[in-house]
C-alpha cells in the first residue's frame, strides 16, 4: 500500500503507543492536537503535529472532517485511530478510504457490522458462539419485549442496539419494572445514539468478564488468548489480567476457537475483541460484543505472547498477511494491568486534572507503564482521566500482583491525586488475590472499603 | 536460613536493581550508603539506609569492616554484594558468614578458586572445557617464559594471575617483545596486587566475547543461554546482547553445556558468568574466566529468558534448591542492553558528573530502562560513571536494535552529557547490524569516527 506516513488521529497513551510502533516501522508520525494538547507527550514524540480543532472533543478528536483534513494536508498515507473517539466509528473509517487514506482498522462494514449489537449476535450464533439468551434482534414494541422476557426469564437486561460501553443499559428484574424502563430506555437510545432499538438479554449476576484478543488479515484469524477484566467501577474497567486464571485449559481453548471461528467468519482485519460473559460456577460463556479496535488493556496480551499488537495491526493494514501461525503463539507467565487514572480514590472518584510537579516512574524487570506523564505536564480537564496504565508481568499470577505493588510503590506523581491507592489495596486484598471477583466485586468492594487518604509515603494523593 | 532483611552492600542501579528483586520476595532492605550516596535512588527506594563511611570508595563501599559492622547494626541477615566492589572478594565474604550472615553469592572458596585464574583455567580443563593455550599456571621466570611462548605460538598475552577486568594485561608480538614486557609485568602486578606471578596465553587478535549465564545451589547448575558483549572501550563493556548471534544451535548447545560441567565441578552456588573469546572463523571457543557474581548486563538474559536472576540468586542464598530444570528455559527473542555512562562521547569519553536539571525515560513494550536517574539528582564524581542499562527486547535481533534506537530517542538527560549519542551511531552503523564486530571493533571505530556533539534534538549533551 505504500504506507509510509501515520496520522495519529487520538490522544495521550494511546497515542504514545501507536508513535511508537509507527516508528520502529520506520513510519513518519503526524499527531492530531486539539488547542488543549500541543504539549502533551505524544505530540513532543511524534515528527510532527496539525491542529484539528479547539479544546472541545466534539470539535477536534471527534471532528471526523477536520481529522481526515488535517491527515490530508501533513501528507500522510494512513490514519491511526487509537480507541474511543472515531475508532468505531463506520462512517469515519468510510471517510478515511474514500480519501485515499489507510484506515488502521477493520473494513468499515466490519465496523458496521460488529457495532450492531443484534446483528453482531447473529453473526456469532451463525458461528457457532454461544450468546446471552435473549432476542433475536430488536424489540418491536413493549408487547413483544413481554412476552420475549418471560421465555428468557427474569432479571433481563434492556440494552440499546446502537449504543456501547455500558451506556443505555437497564435491568429489569419483574414485567413491572419492564413497563417502566423499556419506554425511558427507548427514548434514551433515540436521544443518544439517534436510534430507539433496544434488545433484550438474560441478565447475569455474578458473572467474569472474559475477552478475546484476535488479530486477522480479512482471510485468516488468529487468537491471542484471553483476558479477564471483571474489576469495574461503572462499567468502566480498572484492573485488567491475562490470562483468565478462572479458566480450565479446555475452557480457555474452547473459547479462543469460538472467537476464531467468528472473526473468520466477518472476515475480520486488525486486531479486535471478543467479549465474554463467563460464569465460573457452570463454566458456561456467552458472546456479547464485539470492539473493532485496539482495546486499552491490550499490553497485558503483548507481555504473556510477546507479540507487538500495535505493530501487527500497522502491518496488516499495509497489506501485509498476517504472519503468525497459531502454533507459534504461546502463553508465558501472567499480567496485570493497573490503570492509573486523575482521580481522587479518597474522593470518590472525583477528577484531578492538575500540574505535574514532581513525577517518579516506577521501573526494572517485568514492569512497563505506558503513560502520557512527564514532570511539568499540566493534565487538562477535557478528557478521559487516565494517565497510564501500570503492567507487571511475571512468571505467576501471585508474583505478578507482587511485582506489580512494588511498581506501585515506587510510582510518585506529585500535584494530583491518582488512583494508584485503589490499585494498592486492590493488591493487598484477599479476594483479589484468590481471583475470587465479578463483574460487580468492585463496586460492592468499594462501598464497603471507603478509601483513606493516605498520611505517607503511598504515592500522592495531596491535592 | 530465615533471611527477612537484606543489606545491600553496593550503590547505584545494581542497589536498585536488588531492592526490587529483595521487595518482591517480602524482604526488608537496608541501603548501604556513602556520605556523597545519601540522595541516591537506592536510599530513596530502601527501606532505611546506613552510612559506611565519606564519599571515597576504599572508605566506604569497599570498607569490609564497616559494611559488615552496618550490616549487622542494621539487623539485616544477609549481604547482597552486586558487581565490583567487595563482590568478589573471598575475604569479605568469610568475614560475612563469620558475622553469622548470608553472604548472597557463592562460597568463599569458590570466590577465591575462580579469581585465580591459573586455578580457574586448571579447573575448566578438568572439566573438560576447552581454554586458551597458554601456560599451565605461573611462570617463574623470563627463561620458562620464552620456552613456553615458543610452544603456544606468538603473539602471546602476559597475564597477572591476580589481575581483573583486563588491568595488568600485555601482548608480546615476539621474543624480543617478551624480553621487554615481562618483568615490567611482573612489578607492576607485585605492585597492583601484591603477587608478581604472571601466565602467559595466546593472543586472539579478532576474538568476540561470549559469556554463559548460569545457577548454581552447590550441587546442580543450569545455563540461561549465552550473551556477546564484543563491543568495548578500553576492555570495558559497551553493548551487550542475548543470545550471540554469530553462534549456530550446536555451538550454543556445546559452548553452555562446557559452562554447566565448569559450575558443577566446582559446586557453584547462585548466580555467575563464565567468560569465552569465540573465533567466529574456526568456531573455537576458548573459556578465558569466572565473575562470580552478578553482572552488569544481566538484564539481556532476564529478558530473553524470562527469568529473574536476581531473584534467584536471593532464593539460593535463603537455601532453597534450584527449582530450575535446564530443560524449562527456553530462548525468545533477541535482547539488547546500551550502558548510558555520564560520559562525553564527543570529548573522549570525559567523565560528566553533574546535576540532572530535566529527565525523560524511555518507555513502552520490550524497553527497560535499569537506571539511578531521576530528574533533580546530581551524579557524584566519586564514582563508575555508569547512569542505566537500556535494554530492548523484540522477536528478532534487527528489532531488537530498532527498538533500542526508538528508546535511544526518547531519552533525554538534561544538564549533563552521557553516552546515548554513541548508542545511536552504533544502532545505525553497518557491522553492528550485520553483527560484524570484534572486541577490538569499537576502539577501531572509534578512531575513525570522530562523534560530534549533536545540534539538536538528540539526547542532550549541553554541559
Amino acid at each position: 500500500m505504500g504506507v509510509t506516513s501515520i496520522f495519529i488521529a487520538n490522544r495521550g497513551e494511546i497515542a504514545v503507543r501507536v508513535i511508537r510502533a509507527a516508528r520502529e516501522l520506520g513510519l513518519r508520525t503526524v499527531q492530531a492536537v486539539s488547542a488543549a494538547d500541543g504539549d502533551m507527550l505524544a505530540a513532543r514524540l511524534a515528527d510532527a503535529t496539525a491542529l484539528v480543532g479547539p479544546a472541545h472533543a466534539t470539535k477536534s478528536y471527534l471532528n471526523k472532517e477536520a481529522v481526515v483534513r488535517a491527515a490530508l494536508e501533513a501528507g500522510c498515507d494512513a490514519v491511526h485511530p487509537g480507541y474511543g473517539f472515531l475508532s468505531e466509528n463506520a462512517e469515519f473509517a468510510e471517510m478515511v478510504e474514500a480519501a485515499g487514506l489507510v484506515f488502521i482498522g477493520p473494513k468499515p462494514e466490519t465496523i458496521r457490522q460488529m457495532g450492531d449489537k443484534a446483528r453482531a449476535r447473529q453473526e456469532a450464533q451463525a458461528a457457532g458462539v454461544p450468546t446471552v439468551p435473549g432476542t433475536e434482534g430488536v424489540v418491536a414494541d413493549l408487547d413483544t419485549a413481554r412476552v420475549e422476557a418471560a421465555r428468557i426469564g427474569y432479571p433481563v437486561m434492556i440494552k440499546a442496539a446502537a449504543g456501547g460501553g455500558g451506556r443505555g443499559i437497564r435491568v429489569a428484574r419483574d414485567e413491572a419494572e419492564l413497563a417502566t424502563l423499556f419506554p425511558q430506555a427507548s427514548g434514551e437510545a433515540r436521544a443518544a445514539f439517534g436510534d430507539g432499538g433496544l434488545y433484550l438479554e438474560r441478565f447475569i449476576g455474578r458473572a467474569r468478564h472474559i475477552e478475546v484478543q484476535v488479530l486477522g488479515d480479512g482471510e485468516r484469524a488468529v487468537h491471542l488468548f484471553e483476558r479477564e477484566c471483571s474489576l469495574q467501577r461503572r462499567r468502566q474497567k480498572v484492573w485488567e489480567e491475562a490470562p483468565a486464571a478462572c479458566l480450565t485449559n479446555e475452557q480457555r481453548a474452547e473459547l479462543c476457537a469460538s472467537a476464531v471461528r467468528l472473526a473468520e467468519r466477518v472476515g475480520y482485519r486488525g486486531a479486535g475483541t471478543l467479549e465474554y460473559l463467563f460464569d465460573d460456577v457452570t463454566g458456561e460463556f456467552f458472546f456479547i460484543e464485539m470492539n473493532t479496535r485496539i482495546q486499552v488493556e491490550h499490553p497485558v496480551t503483548e507481555m504473556v505472547t510477546g507479540i507487538d499488537l500495535v505493530r501487527a495491526m500497522i502491518r496488516i493494514a499495509m497489506g501485509e498477511p498476517l504472519a503468525l501461525r497459531q502454533e507459534d503463539i504461546v502463553l508465558r507467565g501472567h499480567a496485570v494491568e493497573a490503570r492509573i487514572c486523575a482521580e481522587d480514590p479518597t474522593a470518590d472518584f472525583r477528577p484531578s486534572p492538575g500540574t505535574v510537579t514532581g513525577l517518579t516512574l516506577p521501573g526494572g524487570f517485568g514492569v512497563r507503564f505506558d503513560t502520557l506523564l512527564y514532570a511539568g505536564y499540566t493534565v487538562p480537564p477535557f478528557y478521559d482521566s487516565l494517565l497510564g496504565k501500570l503492567i507487571a508481568h511475571d512468571e505467576t499470577r501471585a508474583a505478578a500482583i507482587v511485582r506489580l505493588d512494588r511498581a506501585l510503590g515506587e510510582l510518585k506523581v506529585e500535584g494530583l491525586p491518582t488512583t494508584a491507592p485503589l490499585h494498592r489495596a486492590l493488591a493487598a486484598d484477599p479476594a483479589v488475590l484468590a481471583g475470587a471477583v465479578h463483574t460487580r466485586w468492585l463496586e460492592e468492594w468499594l462501598a464497603a472499603t471507603p478509601l483513606v487518604a493516605p498520611v505517607s509515603p503511598v504515592p500522592a494523593t495531596s491535592a
